[in-house]
């Protein structure tokens, strides 16, 4: 593939889950050198939730799932990335651990810290890039949930990632706990040496939000020079942010993280928006100093229709044009 | 380290256990160009117990000692082999489960077969020699033992490698289920290319004495030009060799292998035996064909006392002498 004339040297993303994942595989894409994946710690779910309680382990399974996106198994043919994803099934013990997460879980056993584990795992997986939790240690997310009583006015605390993304009431705010703690410092070198840094798409309260909670990590996106670019979701997502549009995404944003300055905010224009809705979204946008990109960013399916995925190839392409100061 | 004027260029050792492992790290001393290490497949204990019930897995346990013992890491000092052996702690569903047993049997179910997966671990490693399970399904093992009744003639079976092994009663005689397997090809095909062979030293029925149970590998063994050599146990076992001497466990050998030909029993010179016993053992020795090699190779502990423990490096010079025809 030629490369392209001007692109990121070192891409760093913030966020976690699925929307991380099509975010790396577009930084791959963009053919940058380095490629800093600063991810989520507050999963309490599934494989993950089940290490973090029974090893008293940061959950690796959004780690995993980075590592997965960026490894290059050259000759191998995908096999550690596939390994590192496959789960066990049956009914047993391990049902629905994913190997990966046990792996990283016992390199840390060994080394005695995740971001070493995380590494050793990298070269296994001759990675593109390194993956940093973005704190060292488990959080929790707490949220205010409306809706849950009869009174709509009551807002109910929900503990949890698992909770807060799948409750049926209207989720206000978000903390996590505990409150305000000190990023991983990896995390903050690589974020200080990126010439390109994004945040999103993901779940917005449970993988996004969560980033800019940590004071250390708004203090270094505010401090870089690089492009800071916010990717929104597609759509709303059932549960946390049901019936959201993409002005209530920004807008939610921007009051959990007061003084966070962003310069780009891309919105997929496969699915248009209207005028009005256009100029409540820029409004939103420029609480954080962002200017709003359209560009069609949304996966397609076989017969042409918007998918709820980012293509890695669309988002690699503004994010190109971004740098380049294009847009 | 000088190379030896005459050592093997390929040592074949099968085994299991602890037994293995010492064996596998005089073939390392010994400084062939290659190692095949020949594993039973029955244990139904710990880890590889309940990976086996779980997954329906040959059990990996023994498989994974082999490969620690073979590991080279190179520039990472021990650690895939410190982190195939290292067991998950606590009182959760991993607690007691070997990091490199979740791994064998992850990469297993992807890539659809043990011998593939242990292969992918031996290159992970940078192993020094391949492993292969003696037969391509997990076996069980069942014994006859007398002594559980008060009557001293009644035998009962006892079924599993674990109960067998620590059975309070005398275990006379042990089979495998299912009977007679086929042996795995690329083990046989690794016996056919040795130019040195060994079984033992190891639990005696339950990790040496299975091997011979499988006519394949009796009539590989019988067809190789290659010194064959037996390593006893330095001392009898509590539980299934509870009591026994040299010459029993030479005998209970024959008994299970008509017609198995060995040229070499290896015998720890450290605790000498009355001449009464040497002729003894020296006649079960012959039921095989075999002549006795008396030979020090249990290891010291600091004060110079005798270890239950063989010792690499002593093994491996009487490995070469043997070789070379020197004893």
């Amino acid at each position: 593939m030629a490369r392209l004339p001007a692109t990121p040297h070192h891409i760093a993303c913030l966020g976690g889950g699925h929307g991380l994942f099509q975010t790396l595989l577009a930084a791959r894409d963009l053919d940058s050198e380095k490629i800093s994946a600063i991810v989520t710690v507050a999963d309490d779910g599934g494989s993950s939730g089940r290490l973090r309680r029974e090893l008293d382990l940061i959950p690796p399974g959004d780690l995993r799932m980075a590592l997965a996106a960026l490894a290059d198994d050259g000759e191998q043919e995908g096999l550690w990335a596939t390994t590192l994803q496959h789960r066990f099934g049956g009914t047993g013990a391990l049902a629905g651990h994913a190997v990966g997460n046990l792996l990283i879980a016992g390199l840390t056993e060994v080394v005695g810290e995740m971001q070493e584990a995380l590494d050793i795992v990298a070269r296994l997986t001759r990675s593109h890039g390194r993956v940093y939790p973005v704190v060292e240690q488990p959080l929790d997310i707490e949220a205010e949930v409306a809706g849950l009583d009869e009174d709509p006015t009551v807002m109910r605390p929900v503990r949890g990632q698992v909770a807060v993304a799948t409750t049926p009431g209207n989720v206000r705010r978000v903390r996590i706990l505990p409150q305000a703690p000190a990023a991983n410092p990896a995390a903050l070198e690589a974020l200080s040496r990126a010439d390109f840094i994004t945040l999103g798409p993901g779940s917005w309260f449970t993988s996004v939000i969560p980033h800019v909670l940590v004071p250390d990590i708004v203090d270094a996106i505010n401090a870089s020079s690089a492009p800071r670019v916010v990717v929104l979701n597609l759509s709303a997502e059932p549960g946390e942010t049901h019936g959201f549009s993409a002005e209530r995404h920004v807008q939610v944003l921007a009051q959990h993280a007061a003084g966070l300055h962003i310069d780009r905010i891309v919105v997929d224009s496969a699915a248009p928006l209207a005028d009005t809705e256009k100029k409540y979204l820029q409004r939103a946008a420029d609480s954080l100093g962002a200017a709003v990109v359209f560009a069609e960013v949304s996966a397609q399916d076989e017969d042409g229709g918007r998918r709820n995925l980012h293509d890695p190839a669309k988002l690699a392409r503004v994010f190109g044009e971004i740098y380049r100061g294009e847009v």
